[in-house]
């Protein structure tokens, strides 16, 4: 069954109740289509505000996902589908004038794959609206809404394969915000009392581990700790740590794995500690990446290291770097998590021909 | 031939003019003796500010150490060695007293045998001065300066020594601020014309490579980066860091390294991108400990995490974790580079049975 954005009383994964869920997972929590405006809950302000940027046309959505209004892979490409049909809902739009939209947001986030396969989808949708000749809009905000629920449905079954490799008691290892498959394995774990502790990597400069995750798992009741990103491998060293979990901005058809910048060196300690690392990737790989030299690492300003709340912290005449991914290898990796099971990484290439959890897969 | 703090020509390493000098290796830099005052540079205001606080005994020297006005543990030391004489400078004192104040000033920072050591010694040149009449907290002051001096020496030559594994265009990663034999490696490397690129990693939460690595090489003219502390190892991987380098709050008989928690990580980065991990610790390893297992690791407040400039930046209930140093073992350090030479790790315990830099070593 799929649950549409108008069914109020349950989340998008059809199983929880929108109330029960973490706001990050729940559909306001994200980006939401409110009579042709994309509502997008900007998580630069959490944990302490929650403020809406309105977006009304796909520039604005664009520009959101730019400045980080949004991030999390699947909640951008929530935000960037309805982003797209934003620029089919006030006239009569030619197939060009979508591909030329569907590329401005393409454009916002290079490294992962997930926006383009969304936004591609919405693409042949559109194509058989004009040729029906419905509305190009409802086409791709319905697709959006479809995608939106089978991602929470796959990120939920990937939760509870992830589950069985812990204990309670454990402790994980988060490093920025994993998405929704962490927040339903925090979810799982909660429904099935399994009690875990969070420790959340803070992940500078931008705080996703600080403000999101460790909202995530204090709102479900465990106990959550914040340290900083250099901090985790000692932690290991200790015996602190049970498991390092993240997701994955890209997964390669090799195992290798891209994610927020700092995954790697967290890798190499959990290797070195005997410490499993999971990565949650309910999809499955990229076809389009046969190993880790091929994907882009995008760059973001590194002003970002050199202010702190608008004052400027670093000396005048010095730089910031801010390479925003790094790539760790397969062989750092313990299993990748799927919605179709635990693959070993040097075998997530068989994901693709593994039985699919869903009928309707996209 | 021993500079005192009474010759303004020269800096305490007797070679280089005070002029030369990056701040934060001049006398001013660190902490002096002004007339019965100790005038420590406030670090934390560092690199917009430069900011005195006037300590009028030995709580106020005390209070700065733990609260960060100065770090580094041979700043600190000296700063130690001052504050120590303010306990003696208005009365007679007795013995038990003055080791009443000294542990006080050990209490500090137990991670760190610097301290300890430079305060064992004015503990003696107190005892002398009671039974010679002399005035205690003169003796205790020249010691100090005398010590302050002899650092620096040691410290120009470890940098002497560490310049011998460097070539100009080389960029070096360094993690937290280490201290004056960095310093000087960027000196001697400015004196011999070797130009560095030097990455320094933020070091959360207190910011030193941000605030005073990073100052002290732009100040120098080398072309200076600042990174978040979980990128050094996507860097190297990417072969952009030739050598890794840091000093050492301890270095064990057995060749461990206890050092600013995130060292750790980026010594097991380095080690599996074949990036050399240099430690500069002028002088030698510290025989109390035999290895990792036996050093006290200091736990800071974990509320350094969660707030920002005042401002908490993590959700209620959230806990903030902050073990400010981590051991690194032996197998991942490249070379412990001190002022006797440069030793292999499992090699650094002949350090003292080796010819002195030093005649009346300290």
């Amino acid at each position: 069954m799929i649950v549409t954005s108008k069914d109020e009383s349950l989340g998008l994964d059809g199983f929880y109740k929108e109330s029960e869920l973490p706001l990050l997972i729940k559909r306001k929590g994200m980006a939401i289509w409110n009579d042709g405006v994309v509502e997008i809950l900007d998580r630069r302000k959490l944990p302490h505000s929650q403020i809406y940027i309105n977006c009304h046309n796909t520039e604005e959505v664009a520009t959101a996902i730019e400045e980080m209004v949004i991030q999390g892979a699947f909640s951008i490409s929530i935000a960037a589908g309805y982003g797209l049909a934003l620029s089919a809902q006030n006239s009569i739009i030619s197939m060009d004038e979508i591909c030329h939209a569907a590329l401005r947001l393409k454009k916002t986030r290079p490294t992962g794959l997930a926006l383009s396969r969304i936004l591609d989808l919405c693409i042949i949708k559109a194509e058989n609206a004009i040729k029906n000749n419905l509305s190009v809009a409802d086409e791709i905000i319905k697709t959006t809404d479809t995608v939106a629920s089978n991602l929470a449905m796959q990120a939920r079954k990937t939760a509870q394969f992830a589950l069985t490799k812990l204990n309670s008691g454990d402790t994980l290892l988060t490093h920025c915000f994993p998405d929704r498959s962490y927040v339903y394995l925090l979810m799982e774990a909660k429904y099935n009392n399994i009690m875990l502790n969070v420790i959340c990597s803070e992940t500078r400069p931008y705080l996703q581990g600080t403000k999101l995750s460790s909202w995530c798992a204090s709102e479900l009741g465990f106990n959550t700790y914040v340290i900083s990103d250099g901090m985790g491998g000692a932690l290991m060293k200790q015996k602190k740590i049970n498991a390092f979990i993240t997701a994955a901005d890209t997964v390669c058809m090799d195992g290798s794995i891209a994610n927020k910048v700092g995954t790697y060196q967290y890798a190499l300690a959990a290797n070195s500690n005997n410490v499993p690392y999971y990565v949650l990737r309910q999809s499955g790989p990229d076809m389009e990446y046969n190993n880790g030299d091929s994907v882009v690492i995008e760059e973001r300003s590194g002003d970002d290291l050199l202010f702190m709340k608008g004052d400027r912290i670093a000396p005048e005449g010095v730089q910031g770097l801010y390479p925003c991914f790094d790539i760790t290898p397969p062989e750092l990796v313990s299993a990748i998590i799927t919605d179709r099971g635990i693959f070993e990484p040097h075998k997530i290439s068989t994901y693709k021909t593994s039985k699919a959890f869903l009928d309707s897969q996209i």
